[in-house]
């Protein structure tokens, strides 16, 4: 099991760079195994190119590192936070992407704009507040993830499964970490047309609700008539 | 005849991906066998990169799966709405290409900026209205299609080989799938640099009438004078 | 002669596919022999990855064909007239690359907003007027190349190699049709940064004269120091 | 060491190519032997693909060619002046990458927008003013690198490892030529993404500074945590 998540761990980092998602030793993915209470995570700053899966690191729930010798990715504890305050989630993708990031950095929430949005988001992609100075300086991984999970409160962690930390950059998260980076990269995508959307027209409205709703349930939830009932 | 109508629906499908209009299982292509009242589509959410030409779902004109044991794509009552309705199409391509979407989103039409528009759309490329609650939460599809026939009322399809779904994204046409995705492809470049227009300069005009009329006919009808003589 | 010709002609128009200037058929090139007044220039409609050398059309400098069994692309007549108007010039490329033809669409010359610009433009690249309907309907092809030779009034072709045709697509030239496509190909990109330029500054003012001219001539005229003393 | 360098240089340069940032001849890249008093440039206007470490010019820190039969970069005088004012810096990147050049283009800084930024660029990248039309007349490539100078003061150049030379392009340096094509890569990223932060919300403000902070020292200086301990 820690094997195959690994491989998982390490195919979902592949992805980030496949889809263009990540330069250099951007971005980091990472699993858990909920029995065992391990995180499985991507070393920090190790390129792409040379990274096996047997580097990937494994932590315990407070992010500690229980096997390898690598460090695990420098926001180890955003994700780990994630995990303690969503149990329905298996896996976390953080990138710099450049169109979800111009958003971040912006702070604005990603309206729903269209129906690509609605198939994967089941509202707006929400941002954080700005950390205040004191959260920056002690524990800022820790209180990134806290910001997010303020955020997400009243929300669904599988039907929101982005946000968008304030001046920085976006954190997904699904079922399992493959999920996470899918999403990664729908929201990229979302967010690229969202921009262009805003440009063409300013007072672009959100869909409407019921359109919104079509959408997001023709693939998910027990309803759901997309794909060949197996995924 | 259905051999081959697979193997083109296939490879329009395949094409659409080369072409950068589509990421995982987004899009979809048809095309129909009128004297027998075929249609041959894509199926719902299966990998690119696994489909074959035998995976193409077998319908008849009311979507109803007659060969194939994989489900049709989930816009199959919307192609079925526009194969009734516009008898002069051999095929249609639906796609969330980023530029195109983008538009949709903003609720605009494209105008007819430049030559490379009236080359292949004789005018804007309109976009409908939103549907109703009723129209989404019943027949959702379906009503799709019936917007896009209301919007194209007084125009002919093949001058007009595509339209922006309010808050979705393009369905284009043609006289075969293959010129359905060639279409889906010149929508998405025309769509980017009408973006960029506007951007430049938002008081943009459409191009004269007689300019628009000329370039569209160098390409199409009787008086053609583009290519070889035999496309 | 007329085979090298031939040769660096589709050359040339190849160089546009590689750099992602054209899609399609889109786009055209040629070349003058100036002592026989032939022209050599792409097939109209012909798909790139079919055509060789050997397809290359040639025509007297009325766009009279006079070798190949092809007819020669639409544009042939605006091609002439810009050989016949200028005869320092060796080579034509027309394009519709995205960016460029944003600013034709928008009828906005580009700026010369930095030495990017300049290494290769000595002042904006300048927009046509729209042409009139007499002028669309008769002759559309040879009154384009009218337009953009009038735009041109005053300047020196080979210090100003492109012009935008208005509502069209940008037409550059040079001293060889290698030349006019590496020209196409800067072109593109001085104008996405242009486009980029303006949308960070609306307010953006050209580059002042002294820097211009510094640049222009680092690479261009007797005293050019740019390369290695042969190119 | 001169051989090493020679190559390192190249592989900058070459760098540069790989990742989108210089087409044709555009861009250069150099580095120092600061024990010698040498520099290693890219010869000016060679092709990147016929282009061998061997091709690599030295100069002195004057931009005097002492070995080798080609000539330097245009700009060597630039990178010179850049040496001699800044004695932690071991190499120099020159580009006319597009969205860095936009923003030099439009004369503004680029904020310090967010985290991508901040990891990278301790505060703005500052741009410099309009050279005078004497600056410009005599000793320009010079007087580019005195006004980057001037820019930078009161600056920690390794903490500001870029500067915007107005209506040109961008200047970058690092401890060697390899971190300042790196550098070089990331701020092309980061001017990507300033411009659709301004381009989403025109009222965008800069990163708080207590997480521009973090961010920059968890990857720079004593305290740093990025990574392995060794890069």
């Amino acid at each position: 099991m820690l094997q195959s998540l690994r491989t998982e761990v390490y195919e979902a980092n592949l992805e980030l760079v496949r889809r263009g998602l990540v330069i250099y030793t951007f971005g980091n993915a990472s699993a858990i195994w909920r029995e065992k209470g391990l995180i499985v995570i991507k070393p920090s700053g190790v390129a792409y190119e040379k990274m096996t899966p047997a580097d990937m690191v494994v932590t315990d729930l407070q992010g500690k590192v229980v096997e390898g010798t690598l460090r695990p990715s420098s926001d180890m504890a955003t994700h780990a936070a994630l995990y303690r305050a969503f149990p329905e989630i298996g896996g976390v993708v953080h990138t710099h992407s450049r169109h979800a990031t111009a958003w971040a950095q912006a702070v604005r929430e990603i309206p729903c704009f269209g129906t690509t949005h609605a198939d994967y988001f089941h509202g707006p992609v929400p941002v954080t507040s700005h950390l205040t100075r004191e959260e920056i300086e002690e524990g800022y991984e820790a209180n990134t993830g806290e910001a997010i999970i303020r955020t997400m409160s009243g929300l669904d962690p599988l039907a929101c499964p982005a946000v968008l930390a304030a001046g920085h950059a976006p954190f997904c998260w699904g079922k399992t970490v493959t999920d996470a980076a899918h999403y990664a990269v729908v929201l990229e995508e979302v967010a690229a047309m969202a921009w262009q959307t805003v440009t063409i027209n300013p007072a672009a409205r959100a869909l409407p609700d019921a359109q919104r709703d079509k959408h997001y349930f023709r693939k998910h939830g027990a309803k759901a008539t997309y794909g060949q009932g197996d995924c």
